[in-house]
C-alpha cells in the first residue's frame, strides 16, 4: 500500500495525466482507429517493454496500451527525467510496473534497463536505443518487434543491423515526417528554452547563444532562442545545413571561433565531445553550457572536471566550475535540459510522436507472421501511418485544408504546360 | 533560531541571491556611485519601507541599502509572489524584517502592508502603490520621500496627488526610460511566457493568443509569444497603439470578437474587467486566461465564479471552471503570472530598474531640505539618473558605442542643410 | 502645349495618382473634415509653397489643396526623387506650377527652392527645412505659417528659432505620433530595403548589414532587413537606444568595429560624416554604402572620391570606386535610397503624414490672428490633430477597437488598488 | 550591325552581367573544376540549347558554356521575363543566338522554343519543361542529355518518362538540395516580394497576404512577407506541410475561407486553377492577385475575364478588373511576378542553381557512352555534384565549418550509448 505522501503524488500525477490527455486528441484518434480495426485484439495479452521519459504525455500512451489489454513494463530513458508523480500515478492507478526515479543514480538507471531486457517482452518501445542494445546483448529471443523514438536510436539500430545483432524488425518512429518535423523542431525548441530559463532564470534577449548542430532540433532551438531575442551563432559539420543556417540569418562559424564569443552553448548534435577540453579552455568567464541531445556525451564533463580546480552547486540545475580565474556553469549535469530542468515536450507535440508509436506497434503485430519469415531489419517508416497521423493531427489542431480536384490531380501527372 | 528546514531554505536563498547578484553589475555600479559621492552617508541610519516582490533580484537591492547603513523593513507586493528561500536568506543572514509568504492569505498580505505603513519609515519604495495609499491613509508624517516601480503605481500616485493626499515627494521610477523601455517590455515579455509555459506545459506554437493591451508590457508579451510561434491577436483602446500593433503584423480587433477566437488570453492593461461576464460566456471551450498586470482585477474572477457550476484545481497554477458544457482555465488565480508561476523578471532587467530605485532614493535624500519647502508632488523622473543608469547598463552588457564629434554636435544644432 | 511624350507621361502620372489615392482614405477623410468644418473656406485663395518629394502620394495631397481653392507652387525636396510622370500630371491636369526633374543638377534644384521662397507664399510646407531656411534668408514677410515633414526639418526649425530667424509659426509634423511612429518606421523601413534591392539586385538573406542609427528610421530599416534574413549590426550614439537595439537581438558596436564586418551599410542618422575617410579605408572589398536619411551628407562622398583612384557607374544607381585593390560601391550618389532607387513611402503610410500636413495647414489658418500676436515659434504638435488622424487611420485600415467603460475610466484616475 | 540604341543596351547589359558575375563565385568555382578535370574538353564543340529566363545571372552561365567552347542557342523561358539589355549583350559581345524579347507575344515565345527544338542540339537545359516537351514531340534524335531547373520541369519530365517519350537521360537539377533548399526558398521569397512591391508600390506591413502552397517557394514567400510585417494565411493540400505552416505561426485554412479575408494572394503551387471563378466571386473589393509559380495557369485568367464587365491597365504590371461593384487587381498578367515585375532571383542564389546546371551538363557528357546503352530516364540527382556545389557555396559565402573527428565518425556508426 502506498504511503500517504506517495498517494498525494499519485493524485497529483493523475491530474497532470488528465491535463495532458486533454491536449492529445490525435493520440486518442489513433487509439480509436486501432479499436475499430480488424486487428483490434492483436495486442491484447502481449507484454510490452517501454524505455521512455516518464512524463505526463508518456502516461497517456501507457494508458492507451493498457486499455488495449497489454502488459506493461516501463523504465526511464534518462536518470533525471522521471516525473515522480507520474510514476506514482501509473503504478498506483494503472498497476503498471514502473522503474525510474528523479535523480536516481546512473547505476540504478542502467540496472532498470537491463532488468527490463531480461524480462524478454513481446514488443519494445525505446527512446535512444539503450533498451534495444541491452536486449541485443541479452539472451532474449521472444521479442518480435520494436520501435524507437529518436535520432540517436535510429543511429544505434542501424549499427546493430550492420553488425547483424538485431533480433526483430524495428520501426524507427523518428523517421516519420509527423515525428521529426514536429517533435524534434517545435517540441525540443520550446522546451529547451524553457529548460534553460527555468535552470538559470536569465534573460535570453541580447545573449550570444551558440547552437551546436542545425538539424531539426537545432533549427527549433535556434528559432525559439531568436524569437526571445537571442543573437544566435550556429556551428555545423554539414555544408548544406550550414548554408541554410546562414541564409536563415544566423551567424555560422567553426566551434573554435564560436567558443570565444558565446555566452550560452546548447548542443543539439547527437554526437560526442562537441564541447571538450580545448573548448572549455577558450570560453569566456561566466559561460553557460547545456545539452539538448539525448545522451549526456555531447559535453565532455570529464574534461571539464579535470580542468577545474573547484566545483559547486549553484541552483538545482546549475553547477559552477572554477578554471583559473574564470567560471563555467554546467546545466543539468550535461543531460537533456528540456526533460531535466523542464517537463519535456508539450502534449500537443507528443500526441503526434505517440500516435506514430501506437500505430507502429500495431503495425508490427499485424505483420508479425510476415516479418517472422525475414531476417530482422530496420524498416522504412510505413507511409500509411505517417499519412494517418497527419490526418489525425489536422483534426487535433482543428485545421481543414483543401483537396486537389480531379483536374488538378490529372495536371500534376501530365506534361502539358 | 531558525529551524533546520528554514536554514536550508536560507542557504538556498543565498545561492540564488549570489547568482542574481552576479548578473546585476549595473546595480552594483549605481551602489559604487553612491559610495563615492559626497552624499555617501545620507542614507545611513534612515528607515526604509519596501513593498516589493520578494525575489532574488530584490534581495540584491536590499543588500545594497543594507550596506549603506539603512534599516530595512520589507513586505511582499503580491500574496503569491514571495520566494520563501529569499525571505529566509534576508531574514537570517541580513537580519532584515521581512513580511510575506508564498501562498499567504490576502488578509495577511494586506495586514503586512498596513503594519509597515504604521511604522512610519523615512522613505518608501513601493511596487503598485498600495503602500503609498496605506501610508496616505495612516497618521504617519515622518516619511520624506518615496518611489514606485510600476505603471499601476504611477496611476495611483497621480490620483493621490490630485486628491492632495500625498505627504511627501515621489519619484515614479516607471517613468525612467531605462525602466519602462526594458523591464516592462523585455522583462515582462519573457517572464510572462515563462509563467504561461510553467503553469500549463502547453505548446505555444500555433496557438491563438490574445494580448489585451499593447503598451510596453503588451508589446513585450506579444513579441515573445510570436517568437515562440503563437498567432497573436491584440486588443487596445488607444488608436495609435492599435495602429502600431497592426503594422507590427498582429491581428487587431475588439475584445468582443477576439473572445470567440482566442485559445489563450493574457491581460496587460493595468485596467479592471478586461475579461468579465460577457466575455466568459462567449469563450471557446478550453480557453485559458491569465494576467500579466500588477493587480488581480484585470480578469473579473467573481464573474467567473458566479457563472460556473463547478471549479477545481488542475495543477498548481491552473484552475478549471465549468460553465455549461465548456471549461475555462484560470491561471494563478488571476494574479500576475510571471511572478506567481515563474520567478519574475530576470536579473539583467531588474538591475536597470533597481539601479534607478537606488539612485532615486539617494536623490530624495540629497534634495530632502529643498523638497521639504514645497508641497508634496509626483516628480518628473530626473534625467540625470536615467542617463547615469543607461551608462551603467552599457557597461553591464559590455557594449561600447560611438560619440558625436564636435562637428556633428554643431551640425545637430545648426540650420545648415 | 505638352509634347505627346509629355502627355503620355501625364497620363501615366494620372494612373499612378489614382492608384495612390485609392490607398489613402485617411487623407481623404481629413479633407472631408476640413470641407465640413466652419473654417472650410479659410484656405481658399491662399498661396501655398511646397517643397516635397514629387511622388504619386504628394500628388494626392496637392490635389486636396487644389480642391480647397489654394494656389500651389511645388518644388522637389531632392534632386533625384522627382517622379516625372507625376510632375507632368500635376502640371498638365491640375495646372500646378511644379519645379523639379529626375536627375536635375543640384544647382537647378537649389535654384527652384530659392525661387519659390522669393514668391513669398502665404503658407509653406517643407520636407527637410531647406525652403524654410531659404525663406528665412529672403526678404519675404508675407508667409504666416509653415509645417515641416521630417526630423531633419525639425532640427533646422529649432536652430532658426534659436537664432530668432523664424518669421512665422511652424508646426513640426514629424512630431506627431501618427507621423514618426509610422512613416519613419514602417514607411522608410520597407522602402529603403526596396531601394537597396532595386539598386543592387542582391540577396539580403545572410548579408551583414550595418544600420547606422536606431531611431525610428533605423528601427524600421533594421526590422525589415532582419525580416528578409540579414544579420544586422547597429551603431548608435544614444545609450538608451543602443540598449534597445541590443535587447531587440541586434549586434551593437562602435562604427570603428562595424566598418570591418559590414557588407552593406545604411545610414539612418540625420547626421554628417557617419561614413567618412577613416571608415572607407577600413572597409571590406566589395562593401556597399547607401543612405536612408534626408540629406546626402551622412556618407562623406568627397572623402570617398579623394581616396579613390578610379570610379565608374555600374548600374543606374550603383557607382564603383577603386581604392587600392579593393572596390567600394556607392548607392544613389549618397542620396536617400528609398526615394531615388525606389518610389518612396507607400501610400498607406503617407496618408497619415499628409493627413497631418493638411490639418496642420488648416490649423495655422484657423489660428492665424492669434498667432500673429505672438513672436514666431516652433509649436508643439497639436494633440487634437494627432488624435483625429489616428481615428481616420483606424478607419482607413478597417480597424475597430475597444473603448474604456465609465468604470474603467474612473479606475484609471483613482487610487483604489 | 547593331543600332546605336541596341549598342547602348548591350553595354548596359554588359555592366549588369559583370555585377552579377562578381556575386556568383560558386559558379566560377564549378567552371574552374571543369577546366581542371580530365574531361575538360568534352563539351567543346557541342551544341547546347537553353530555355531559361534571360537575366544577368543566366548570362554568366552562358558565358561559362561559351568559354568551354560550346555552341549556344538560348530562348526565353517566359514571354515577359527577358531583360533586353542582357539579350543584346549576349548577342553582340558573345555572338550567342538569342530568342526572346520583353513583352513578346505568347505566339512568338512558343515559336522560339519550337524552333530551338528543331535545331536538334546535343544537350538541352530547360526551365519548366517546355523545351523538353517540344523536343519530345519533334523528330530530333541527336540530343543525348538534358537538365531542368524547376519543380514544374521535374513533373513534366516524369510524365514524359511515364509515357516513354523521353529520348535522352535527364538530370532534374531542382532535386539537388543545393538547388531547391536555396533557390526556391530564399530566392523566390525575396524576389517575389520585390516583384509585388515594384508592381504595386504598396505597404506590406499589416496586409492580409494569402500564400497558396507551402512548399519551398511558399515557405520562402511566407517568411519574407511576414518579415515585412504581413499577416500571412497559408492554404495547402498536403497535411504535413499544412501542420508545418500552422506551427510556424501562420493561419492555415481552406481557400474557400481565405478568399474572403485576403487582401493580396500569391500562388506558389505549380498547380492549375488555384484561383478561379468561384474565388473571384467571393473576393474583397480591391484584392490583388499574383503568381509566383512557373506557369501562368495558377490564376485562371479566362475566368476572371469572363466575370468582368471592364478591365484596364493601371500601372505597368497592374490590371484592374471590374466585377459588379468591386475591383480585382491582377499582377503581371498572371505570370511569375519575380521575373516579370522584378529581376528574378539574386545572383548569390543563382550561383548555386547554375553551378549544379554546369556540373550536371558536364556529368551527362562524361557518362554519355554509358547512358547511351540504357533506355532514357530521369536520373536521381548525382550526390557528388550536390556535395561539390555545397563546398563551393561555403567558399562563396565565406563560411568555414567544422569536421567530424575520427572518434565522432566512429561514434556515428556505433551502437554505443
Amino acid at each position: 500500500m502506498l504511503s500517504s505522501k506517495r498517494l498525494l503524488q499519485a493524485d497529483e500525477g493523475r491530474r497532470q495525466f488528465q491535463w495532458a490527455k486533454g491536449h492529445m486528441p490525435a493520440l486518442l484518434l489513433a487509439k480509436q482507429h486501432v479499436d475499430k480495426s480488424e486487428g483490434r485484439n492483436l495486442l491484447s495479452g502481449l507484454r510490452i517493454g517501454l524505455c521512455l521519459h516518464i512524463s505526463k504525455e508518456t502516461a497517456v500512451l501507457v494508458e492507451a496500451f493498457h486499455s488495449l489489454g497489454m502488459k506493461i513494463n516501463l523504465v526511464a530513458a534518462n536518470p533525471l527525467s522521471t516525473q515522480n508523480p507520474i510514476r506514482e500515478y501509473l503504478s498506483h492507478y494503472l498497476k503498471v510496473k514502473v522503474g525510474g526515479n528523479k535523480f536516481e543514480s546512473v547505476r540504478d538507471y542502467r540496472h532498470d534497463i537491463d532488468k527490463l531486457a531480461k524480462t524478454d517482452p513481446d514488443l519494445i518501445i525505446d527512446d535512444g536505443g539503450e533498451l534495444h542494445v541491452a536486449y541485443a546483448r541479452s539472451k532474449g529471443n521472444n521479442c518480435f518487434g520494436g520501435t524507437d523514438e529518436t535520432t540517436s536510436g535510429t543511429t544505434r539500430l542501424l549499427a546493430l543491423q550492420k553488425k547483424q545483432m538485431l533480433k526483430y524488425h524495428v520501426i524507427p518512429v523518428n523517421e516519420a515526417q509527423t515525428k521529426h518535423l514536429f517533435d524534434n523542431r517545435y517540441g525540443t525548441g520550446q522546451s529547451s528554452l524553457d529548460g534553460l530559463v527555468r535552470a538559470t532564470g536569465l534573460l535570453i534577449a541580447g545573449k550570444v547563444l551558440v547552437v551546436c548542430g542545425y538539424g531539426w532540433v537545432g533549427k527549433g532551438v535556434a528559432a525559439c532562442a531568436r524569437g526571445l531575442g537571442a543573437r544566435v551563432i550556429v556551428t555545423e559539420v554539414n555544408p548544406v545545413t550550414a548554408l541554410e543556417a546562414h541564409l536563415d540569418g544566423y551567424q555560422v562559424m567553426r566551434m573554435g571561433e564560436a567558443i570565444r564569443l558565446g555566452e550560452i552553448f546548447l548542443t543539439c548534435t547527437g554526437q560526442i565531445d562537441i564541447i571538450s577540453r580545448g573548448h572549455f579552455e577558450k570560453m569566456k568567464d561566466g559561460a553557460i553550457v547545456g545539452n539538448c541531445g539525448h545522451f549526456d556525451r555531447e559535453i565532455n564533463i570529464s574534461d571539464l572536471k579535470e580542468l577545474s580546480s573547484s566545483s559547486k552547486r549553484i541552483t538545482e540545475y546549475v553547477a559552477k566550475f572554477g578554471l583559473g580565474n574564470k567560471s563555467i556553469y554546467l546545466l543539468c549535469n550535461g543531460r537533456v535540459i528540456n526533460l531535466v530542468a523542464a517537463e519535456g515536450h508539450p502534449p500537443e507535440v507528443m500526441q503526434l510522436s505517440f500516435a506514430n508509436q501506437l500505430l507502429a506497434i500495431h503495425y508490427l503485430a499485424r505483420h508479425r507472421d510476415e516479418f517472422a519469415r525475414d531476417s530482422p531489419r530496420v524498416l522504412v517508416f510505413p507511409r500509411e501511418i505517417d499519412e494517418m497521423v497527419s490526418r489525425f493531427a489536422l483534426s487535433a489542431f482543428n485545421l481543414t485544408i483543401d483537396k486537389l480536384s480531379p483536374e488538378q490531380l490529372r495536371y500534376s501527372e501530365s506534361y502539358s504546360c
